[in-house]
């Protein structure tokens, strides 16, 4: 005799074509936040998402901000006011959380196939995936959530706990509109947890769950000398040149034995508690193989510091970007008004973002020449998150994932930064559980980004399956 | 009772307006040559220059290269075989030599007015300026002789002195096929001194003879790491980034003093002599107002070096272009799979090219990390210049200059580089002259290029008179 979760489980199998369908018609849409140019294409992102929710039977709407729209969905759909936080058989509500909005593509002359326009590759080893922007980030992992809540929808009529979406359009660019928007919601959004899928699978077959996350500040610094570009036959020796005085600066960030030289940049960065520390060192983590899939064979971090360290509990600097002069064809021999680059840290612990931007500022300052102008701006600041592992909702998520994949989910940690998650804790004081199913060679930020066909399916599966053992603790 | 020289310069100042206007269909030409879009441009500006020279009386021809066309043209017209390398009267014959080739236009936006579309601009003391893209570098200079020339031929029907042209294409892109071209032309270049108009006056009113040159080295490096751009959260502190290697390298390229850390770069630099640099030393140079004009207040050169011996007599290294990773709108955490720069050095005294660019070769190849590679690209490679001061021809054009400013010349270092100048003696065995009429605020190789109108007409006047003298000399 078949339960609900089976009968589920067998709708989603079936409707796989018919999902995959619905997940190109969202990929088409190219939602890049970082740039204006591509701001009609999130608002219809954010319309796609609505309409797709509420086919489904979600209350669900439109948020206008000042940056990009924000989707809110309910079910049930409130009777008045705010939805109920409790379903009738006890279980919390869930508030959902994922993003809508992509990475630029650039360089598109890189892309096999272009970015909007999803496909299905075959790999070597036979593997499906799905080639898009945002194939991966975010859009493959939100509609996993979408599909499972579809499929529990048709089957019997309803979810197994109330259940809050939230979709946001500014995750790639710091989420700027987001604080206000949860501080003027708080009432309509409290749940008893945030699920994120946002995050990857410890490696094919093997599902995860993420608890801790780096925090992110990223800065953009134009140095300026001249009034005007100048020739360096007529000028050179005499005149100072703002790229000099970049690189230089730059070039200072770091010591030989590959630290950050900022004062004050490793306050707040805790060592990894004794039993985390012995969980990742007998994960059998593939450092060649990691490394060797992008063309490298050696870590870059901090001497000394074992690489998944380096990766999920240090702090790092990185220069996304640097432009100035004449960068086209053949020589000129210019020196140029002025130079930038585009800084970002990585943060871990207790590291404060408005502390390592005051440092990089004053690093910055204290190098410049006399006659050189610096200026800043922020795109993003937000702090590392360390979530709790022992709750009932890890519990629960724990087993599910562990009946769909038949393998028990490894705790990680992740290099990358989600800020939302330590928005939630603050603005809203709900923790997050983390989980989700991309890979680490899906290639998110970069050209031709992929997302399995089977992180796709499985994870849609899995979510059925978190739903299900969420509602049976009520 | 006037003399032949009289007319011709009464013709000048009356035919002002109208050399104007010939000038300016030069300066439509966009004749960029660093670009290949350019390419047809820099085809019909040889052609413009030789249908005007044919014009006027000289035997003049587009000569093809591999790169772009030469323009060779002779007075009197050869009867058979090569010109005659003296005049009946005795006088040898000068080789004139000017490039028709202009640096790239861009940034387009900080013109005022489109850079090939020339007009004539009246600054705030009410001196006239042409302003366009090579108004001074070079066609406004190399225009001033063929005008001096166009007088001589319209009064006298000949020139006191026989007369070659040689006008290239690729001087802002170091002349690549200009050696081929002298050593193949030997015989039909012959000539008893080079006159080369692409220099500067002291300053306005002052006349200047250039006596010494820098050399010019351009390289263009690029280091890949890893073989596609990554997540910076995901991959950063394990994968080597190629921003951050580059920076360390340029910016470890010089000291606190201003000194340039390549191992033997200074190899070659000699101290300039007593009696140059006492000459030197009471020019009275106004380096407050030098580097003020540009919006800058102390020079940035080697520390106790004083600034006319940074610009003229000490080697240099300058960055002209940087570029890698996200430049665009906001912000993106990319880890980039290359970046690149364009490094330029101006060398002096016996500095080797080939030795310079090997030694930056070294000094980047000792940096690289194991995961990291470079590649270099060549774009420029010629040695410094130190012309006789001693000479007739010298004493000649000293007195011509004298009458017509009114003052004695300057004998003046450049910190700039022209090639042809060190050719011209390696190759043809001839030494030069270098007389030119640029002023120190004319933004070469900057937007709003501009270009005296006074240097113009007095430029012409003083070709018309140094002619003169040449020819009076047999």
């Amino acid at each position: 005799m078949s339960t609900a979760l089976d009968d589920v489980l067998a709708r989603l199998d079936h409707g796989l074509d018919d999902s995959l369908a619905r997940l190109f018609a969202l990929l088409r849409i190219p939602s890049v936040s970082t740039d204006p140019a591509y701001d009609r294409a999130c608002t219809a992102a954010a319309a796609w998402l609505v309409e797709t929710l509420s086919g489904l039977g979600f209350a669900a709407s439109v948020r206008p901000t000042v940056g990009k729209p924000m989707v809110v969905a309910h079910w049930p759909a409130p009777d008045a006011g705010a939805p109920a936080a409790t379903a009738p058989n006890g279980a919390g509500r869930v508030l959902f959380y994922g993003h809508y909005d992509v990475q630029p593509p650039d360089p598109l002359e890189l892309w096999d196939t272009p970015p909007f326009e999803p496909r299905i590759e075959v790999a070597e080893d036979g593997s499906r995936r799905i080639v898009a922007r945002g194939a991966s980030d975010d859009k493959g992992q939100l509609m996993t959530f979408v599909e499972a809540c579809r499929a529990w929808l048709a089957a019997t009529g309803s979810l197994p706990v109330p259940v809050t979406i939230l979709f946001e359009g500014e995750e790639e660019t710091g989420s700027p509109s987001l604080p206000a928007f949860l501080a003027a919601h708080r009432e309509e959004l409290k749940a008893e947890v945030a699920l994120v899928c946002d995050t990857s699978m410890w490696e094919p077959g093997v599902p995860a769950i993420t608890t801790t996350l780096r925090g992110l500040v990223a800065e953009e610094v134009t140095i300026t000398g001249p009034d005007r570009d100048l020739h360096s036959g007529l000028y050179g020796g005499a005149a100072i040149n703002p790229i000099r005085v970049l690189t230089r600066i730059l070039g200072a960030l770091h010591d030989d034995r590959g630290r950050v030289c900022m004062p004050g940049f490793y306050d707040g960065v805790a060592p990894v508690p004794d039993a985390v520390q012995r969980q990742w060192d007998g994960l059998g983590f593939d450092l060649a193989g990691f490394l060797g899939g992008v063309g490298l064979s050696r870590p870059a971090g901090e001497d000394g510091v074992p690489a998944l360290n380096q990766l999920w509990a240090r702090p790092t600097c990185d220069i996304n970007g640097i432009c100035g002069g004449y960068t086209g064809t053949g020589a000129k021999t210019v020196i140029p008004r002025e130079a930038f680059a585009k800084v970002s840290f990585r943060l871990v612990g207790g590291q404060d973002p408005a502390a390592v931007r005051d440092a990089f500022h004053r690093f910055v300052r204290d190098r410049l020449p006399g006659d050189c102008v610096a200026r800043f701006e922020n795109h993003a600041a937000s702090p590392a998150i360390v979530l709790a592992t022992e709750t009932a909702q890890m519990a629960a998520t724990r087993a599910a994932l562990a009946s769909e994949f038949g393998t028990d989910p490894v705790l990680m940690g992740c290099g990358g930064s989600i800020p939302i998650v330590g928005q939630f804790k603050r603005d809203l004081g709900i923790d997050s559980l983390l989980v989700g199913f991309a890979l680490d060679d899906d290639r998110v930020h970069s050209p031709n980004e992929k997302y399995d066909v089977a992180s796709f399916r499985h994870g849609a599966r899995s979510w059925a399956r978190v739903l299900a053992a969420l509602g049976a603790r009520g």
